[in-house]
């Protein structure tokens, strides 16, 4: 992990992968074949790129409650007290519909309603993350959304899926659940096929080919952010243990060879013993591969002279998770602008939100938090402006407004106005 | 305009553009040029499309001042009138960071921040439209946007621009505006020119290349809903005024020949009476020609045999604006679940809300009303998720969140955990 000095200028920036022409042509291939066969198209994918021949896309009752079986006591305790977080947390974010009166007459406001429907991305592959079922259904719960589809893709040997991810389904209360991934999924959901009825929005992360396909069918229905891969920010000062501080950047980097974890310090012996601890703990990993990569090409130790340019470089890098480590982190709260969500103190490490304490794990990443916001229940609603103007209010403005009207050129509407003043 | 019986399968969907293969690359080489080329490219293009060589691409403050003086005091005290009411209707909906605590020491929360800058593309084209500037100008200034930037094609004569945007920009408090349309504009405020700072996230309406450029930048910089073609639905019983509807449908049919105007209604006679008005009106409007384009081909009068059916319908319209020309109209409030703007009652026609009541008049078109909202405060803020555990709430809840880290093959994540617990 190197250490960087504020004055160098060394880049570690992740370039956004937008795909190959190749693959772009195949994703609008997919939709298109979807689109125009239905069903048929999704169990013929799937083979081919699942390998496995389904007879039925829907998830049965009894794979869930077999699932749901094979899961120890334990973890599904754990995994309902998470739940209960979940909800708590993102039931606080639930906004009124509003509205506000004039003498003259006049109603003004904002009508709030959840979405009809939406669909939920799981991927597959290696790890099977039931904490990513929770994070995208309690949301669109709360927010009152009445249909939540899940898809995911299935197993090669078993055409089920992991039962982790069935269980967490269960838990947060989502039933309508298919097995079908990739690009097909996605065009099964913004399209419908007979099994499958469209959804108004879809979100959840996937590989590449689910990102150009999201990017694709944007427009005809809703899509969250285009995820990349996760990243990790810590601002220390001397104050900061070495040991948690190496523990936190590869709880990062074990994600993926592309997840960045960066330290940023005011304290130069920090940075040192932050290096040597990286690599003494690095040994000792499981997933020693994937964290050496990431800690190799995306790592880094920047050392600033005073902590207000260790925050400035926070707010340029508008990491995904931020660790304030210093002795008075909630001092520096107001001056940070750009991060997804913001860990304070050393009882706080990271992985406290990616499962259980209740904020969403579901974050803008390479430095979209400049941007965007964490998934929440604002993303599964949506708003409806309210007038209402008396006669006495039209009467007091009709004259202006057709005015202001007929200088734009729009001549029919003054007259929608007049026809009501005379 | 045809009348339409709610048991016949009669679409008058419009498809959304999403441009030839021959524009998307016209816009690809347009945004890569002017990454590579800066103003010169911006200054090269405006010369090729808009016909004007321009030596300054930023607008002086002579150039405001002057506009400022053209517009007539009864328009310029319109406008700044329609400037505080627009303020004021999207103060109401600023929102507050929040926090909670809980006895074992954990606060969770959500902290809002501003956007750093956007930019705000106005098209150019026959008509200026300086409401359209208030619209987006100040909901970003209310949200506490520091840097707001204008830009907008020149004049192919004067090389500037039209003096009501001006005024209007003026008005609202915007000072940083730039003469550059099209593609090359949207490519500038994605990645920035030596002259033009890029920006976080770009919103307003543009041609189709101005809509493919924010497509291709989506994922860089933010941007708002590619917007279609405007709409209007009327939801209209006996009661309604044939006059007064059939106005109002033809003042969104002037705007567009691609505009969509429809009333849906459970009265035959209505519909027979406002088909004839509509034809009595439109014979007499200056933009007779796009109207009845208009009217032809995507309007219609939907006859239902209940008033819940043509609710029902309204929301498989999901309309940009809504008007409720019923007896009662608050009574059917609750029933609508999508659309834009509701405009309630006969006192409340859709050109109130289009300049001067406060609500924005940047609405989800073509359905989008499903899973889209008016342009508002929220989409120039942003939010962090603030997490913090005490030593205690971390003792409890350690071991819990470790295992469920395990359960997901995570064993770095666990022990960033288990490293505060010994």
């Amino acid at each position: 992990m190197k250490i960087i000095h504020a004055d160098q200028a060394v880049s570690i920036k992740r370039s956004v992968d937008n795909g190959t022409e190749v693959q772009r042509q195949t994703v609008k291939v997919i939709i298109e074949t979807v689109r125009a066969e239905g069903d048929q198209a999704l169990i013929n994918y799937t083979e081919k790129f699942d390998g496995i021949a389904l007879q039925n896309l829907k998830v049965s009752e009894e794979e869930i409650a077999e699932a749901y079986r094979l899961l120890d006591e334990n973890m599904l305790s754990i995994i309902k007290e998470a739940a209960n977080n979940i909800r708590s947390y993102h039931e606080k974010q639930l906004k009124n519909s509003w509205m506000t009166t004039e003498e003259n007459g006049t109603i003004l406001g904002q009508k709030i309603t959840p979405l009809d429907s939406v669909g939920l991305y799981v991927p597959g592959g290696k790890a099977a993350y039931p904490s990513s079922v929770l994070m995208n259904v309690i949301p669109a719960q709360v927010a009152g959304v009445k249909r939540i589809v899940i898809t995911s893709p299935p197993d090669q040997k078993t055409g089920k899926l992991p039962p982790a991810v069935l269980a967490a389904a269960q838990i947060a209360g989502a039933a309508e659940i298919y097995k079908v991934g990739g690009a097909q999924a996605i065009a099964a959901l913004a399209y419908g096929t007979e099994t499958i009825k469209q959804v108004d929005k879809i979100t959840g992360p996937g590989n590449i080919f689910v990102a150009l396909a999201k990017r694709e069918v944007f427009g005809d229905v809703a899509i969250d952010m285009i995820a990349g891969p996760s990243e990790i920010a810590i601002l220390a000062d001397e104050s900061a243990i070495p040991v948690e501080v190496a523990a936190d950047l590869l709880s990062q980097a074990e994600h993926d060879e592309m997840a960045s974890s960066v330290l940023v310090t005011s304290s130069q012996s920090l940075a040192e013993a932050v290096q040597a601890e990286v690599h003494r703990q690095l040994s000792t990993l499981p997933k020693y591969e994937i964290a050496s990569q990431s800690v190799e090409n995306y790592g880094a130790i920047y050392v600033t002279e005073t902590i207000d340019q260790a925050v400035e470089k926070i707010n340029q890098l508008a990491p995904e998770h931020l660790e304030i480590l210093t002795e008075n982190p909630m001092e520096l709260l107001g001056s940070i602008r750009h991060a997804g969500a913001i860990f304070i103190g050393r009882y706080s490490p990271e992985p406290v939100g990616d499962y259980f304490a209740g904020p969403n794990h579901v974050l803008p990443t390479n430095g979209t938090a400049r941007f965007s916001s964490p998934l929440s229940v604002d993303e599964f609603q949506k708003k409806s402006s309210i007038l209402f103007y008396s006669e006495k209010a039209l009467k007091q403005n009709g004259e202006k407004i057709a005015a202001f009207a007929r200088q734009e050129g729009l001549e029919a509407h003054a007259r929608s106005i007049e026809t009501r003043l005379r």
